[in-house]
């Protein structure tokens, strides 16, 4: 169960409106990695845990801090709207095309249908989906997900602190960017803690002589060049310690040509009469 | 530029049809962590690496492998979906409930759009979406998403190994199982070698000190009850050797209850008059 | 800002797995009408809100239990996965059809993607989108959307309960329908207040003289058929009392054929010359 | 069965051409508050509608209303898109800013997808979606949400007159908004008459003793202060007449901590043994 | 303008009620090329005609003809829900696995969410989307896309006739496919009059000199193996006869290796120097 | 199996820099008709042809090159990001409203995002999604859609050539222009051999007398006024040359007016008690 109180985790206030601004800013509210993200994903995973301690505990914890950012953007983002033009008006777009071109920049919908309130969408209008998140019950997968989340929401951020001159806005990003910190830091520390008791590999549970082991540790080299040949992954005892990297220069098919057998006549499938009835055949070829 | 040749890279061929489980195949084919997924995900990244070198041939390498994966998915569903039972004959199924369940359990795309083919979706018909993929020009961070892929995607195929006892489909899923692990390998060892030039926390290249620093390393037990403090994210020096871990089990919001400004009449939103006519006060609490 | 509680505010248990009801209770967590949309609605409902005030704080307290709600559900469909017959044994499924149903009437990505754990889905896959949402700036447009996704929730919960005999789930729907009497309630008051301070038509704040009033109360029969003339909504003063309902049998055009001119030849668009040569003129109508 | 015939409903002919305008009348053509939606929405629930009669012939003569809607704004739009500038000479932006924020303002799809014609997108470019509508088999339900659908879009419509300066837009607009008018005074005198045979609670049939009637009428505070307490929905007997609003400024949760079973082993989540295994309790915690 | 009348445009009723086929049925209600599909791509098709005469008026014919199958299969569909098993009593289930196929085979939201009515959505549970259509403004190209729309859409209904055994079901359907065999030909020639003005090259203005037409009537054999130098593409006069086919069977690059620039340091993509410190170089290759 | 090779099918390499048009042409990289869309619907269409032969190795030849078309259009639009303006100065903006136009008319998420990356997106921002593709296991079906495909891409890549001004960009699309040239011409062949072996309506083998043939050749007039009847398709021999065509002026319904049965108590419909009890009739109507 959750409780609300009305202050920000940190102070959200723009110097000056800027609603070009605001859209972009709605990248890392409602964008795939944005804040509503990370708090619905930790939300699931926290109450998918199976199993009381820690994790979930921890889960949880960080998921109710990202609602919080939420609301802190949603609140910057509403006060970067105050004072945008609505007003399409001939003279002053014709006099002044830096107020036109703020207008052909800003998100219409900010205007049309929240009425100057921030939006659960990212900085072009897609609305945020659930589907940007996972939690499949196997937490180092999860874990590395989150990290993942957090690597590119970080970068996104600084992106944002990069473009905008805006003493207010940037205070309020140092801040994010200093929890994206700690938030990769976290999941590193996690993880380091998963892999040490169960192997690096996921899921670690499924016996590995079960898998094809011949190629669990081969780099293919598909693409004409042999530069890849020069990373880490191609050569020298794998990052499992379980095999050597080995690396193909020319990778060959290990299945044959496939050949489909024909549809039932219900389907109405192209028949095989007609696949099979190639008389086009110039005389160079046959 | 690419170039295609006939034969699969792995034989893909089961022991015998079975639609219901041609559908939850889909899963690692067109769903969120299936092979589409990281074929385009490694090719975008690829293409879009700035400056040439081993990395951008390495994601191009295993972009055109991923490619032949989807190939072998598409050419086993294919086949799995032989026979399938698309007559709804009353008396069968009256007779034959289970044939009645493998109906049920079946896509019914499968006969009625694709006539017995592969799709593009995931097992409950969700289309396949670009935005399940990244290219973030920050190879770090796109690693560390990429290392994500291949954990939920080894996952999701040794459960799906586990459901089946079909002897085809489980030795083409040990070898999907197999080239997974390589991939996790490869990635970890890939980041490896990007976090010892660059450090750990992504992106790098921001400098520190514009960072709210102050909570750069602190973990918020927002959650009440302190089972989070027995993480190593909690205590100890960080991760990136930066800082010290500090656990603040009673966090306190450092900003304002927030106030925003009136809209504009022309947006025509609530009047603040409206808002602030509060006259509903019951006796025992003005 | 947010604090958790790990207590439920309701208990969530059934009295047995049923992983075919799992499905289908995912539409009141993760569908249109469900418990995520009503959480994520009025949390940005409440943070746009201009001005400070109860209508801002209600919304915050009524978002902030709907997470409860969230957590409650996700708890509830996790149990009801409990030993979900995860193996596709052909046996089993040969000799025991009733396994074979509630393997075709699961989820399938309940077990390849969640492991046995609740999703941001709905009861056929789609995953919760934020579009399902409305946050508008206008607070009684957007309670008259309140009370809609309440009255489709609460109908939902109810259909959910017929279907079910499971004491456990029964218990905990006849909460949250409850909850969502109450929540019908205290739209429609909160409703009442506003429209006796505006009046009912959304916005109010538009002069009425400059919207066509000749048609303001009109309704047009475009439906063979005058039954639609017996309602409340065809004859006398109109519900905003500002005038009279009125009933046209035989609604005629006010506007004229619309010609479109043609378009740039840059746009190639199909050619004037290609749409005007029309010659193929059979001698009975030319 | 529907005829069509060329006449428009009302006249729809701007005073001039304006691209960026075209884009952001998309809102209510094809967003989620759009006439698209109301016609499909109309159009499921009328032909839905179980039992012959007047609310049947009324949804569908507003149905068939909506799409005259559809054809209006369409033609607008096409004409907005008249003499678009659409080549992107460079000495023209560079001396001519107004083109060049004209050309950053319009949907660049309107030009390289529609060839200047109007689309079922909303003003951002997202493809208008079937699941903006709901069509419940309950009329109470759905009518309430017909209310919610008229009162968005007259808002958005209001705010696009508010915009625009345009006398032909805006003779068009001040049309849709005397419908919208109409029809919220439609839905209301609908609901009404429903609401006096049925009751307000939606479903009606359900069997209130069936609910858990202690929280059938209790507001819960969850959001620290409690300016919550001055509404309508916080004291004194509720809509219904069933009960009395009750406010609980501190709201405990019913249920115990949930506790999940782990998962089976071929599910291969998280193990319990690491769960469980959690040593790194710092000393002064422990 | 719009008018309705009651009348179905043909029969529409079952034989008896079946749920399962009631799922399968949507598809061609609500699916990619179902009747939505075409009504929608028509009606814009139409509207957005520059310049009057027969193909805006026959386009908007067939629209208005594509609402009445909607209207026709949305009451199919109703029909086919009736007597749907809603309850889950576990006896009925465990004893009668027919039962229990049947509702694991429904569309479980034609419960919960429209209360036995049909839904726009297609046979898995998507709902219908407005990028399904598509409206160009040039009608050949528009034309040739609304031949597929046909093809595929009898392709479909003819799969579920095939499926059924249901006398009303299929006599409604052999009218839909009787109509879909109208409009192939119907496309067929309005695709033949603009061919026969225009040429058959999509967009026939654009001035063929400006294209690369050294590869105009190339075919590239990408695949390893000539069977593709057996189609009449790969040979002989082109098909609009301005030139002849030619068959490359080892197709090389015009192009060279592309080099992308560094990004600015302000995008924090990867850095040049980590992309060019590449020293993990094996002894064997350096 | 896929190889690739580094260099690129034709060269790809803008004059100068141009962040605006790089998202215009986005549309045909990820858009509906864009070079994803081909790549991906020609890989399904071949991996699922079910018999070997010439289609499916054309198929995978022309599906293989369009992969490098996908990486000519991604290397274009990366150079056309490079130097974007990335910094929102102030001073800059107020001075240069050119800069301001270019950064309204950029796609945000080219900085925020990919790093001055290309997108799997279209022009505004949608990401791709496999549901633009079709595969159905009937070929004739199958290339009109592909010649529908190549007719909308050509018209958009024209587009786009006529808004550019910049000879590099020019080029590459001409390339691309000839190509489309190519596929229309190809696929033109392709329906021509198949429709010689099998007739021109899809599908073919179904048995002409189970469709309801007093409707297969008849245009329906829905629209008031008769222009369409000069069209081909309203006289003469049908297409296929099995039929007359012929022009019905004043279509009538076949059907009758449908009555649903009421809904069981359980679904909570409204009750038909509710729906009968129909009062409101004004005095001059009953």
């Amino acid at each position: 169960m959750f409780y609300h109180i009305k202050e920000l985790q940190y102070p959200s206030k723009p110097d000056r409106p800027d609603p070009v601004y605001a859209r972009k800013l709605q990248e890392v509210l409602g964008g795939h990695f944005g804040e509503i993200t990370v708090a619905m994903q930790y939300l699931f995973q926290g109450l998918n845990t199976r199993g009381d301690g820690k994790y979930r505990d921890m889960l949880l914890d960080t998921a109710t801090e990202e609602f919080a950012h939420v609301e802190m953007l949603a609140t910057m983002i509403a006060r970067l709207l105050d004072h945008a033009p609505v007003k399409e008006q001939e003279q002053a777009v014709a006099h002044n095309p830096v107020v036109a071109a703020v207008m052909g920049g800003m998100n219409p919908q900010h205007v049309i249908v929240s009425g100057l309130g921030a939006m659960p969408v990212d900085s072009v209008g897609n609305p945020w989906r659930a589907d940007y998140t996972i939690a499949s019950g196997n937490l180092l997968a999860d874990f590395r997900d989150n990290l993942s989340k957090e690597s590119q929401g970080r970068l996104q951020v600084v992106r944002l602190y990069e473009i905008s001159d805006d003493r207010g806005v940037k205070d309020m990003l140092s801040f994010l960017i200093a929890r994206d910190t700690m938030h990769q830091n976290q999941w590193l520390a996690a993880i380091a803690e998963l892999e040490s008791k169960e192997g690096i590999v996921v899921p670690s549970t499924f016996p590995r002589e079960l898998e094809k082991q011949q190629v669990s540790y081969t780099f293919f080299n598909f693409s004409r060049g042999e530069e890849s040949a020069r990373g880490r992954w191609a050569h020298g005892p794998s990052m499992d310690g379980c095999g050597m990297f080995q690396y193909v220069a020319q990778p060959q098919p290990f299945g044959p040509k496939p050949f489909l057998n024909p549809a039932p006549p219900s389907v109405h499938d192209t028949l095989p009469i007609v696949l099979r009835n190639e008389t086009n055949l110039p005389p160079h070829i046959g």
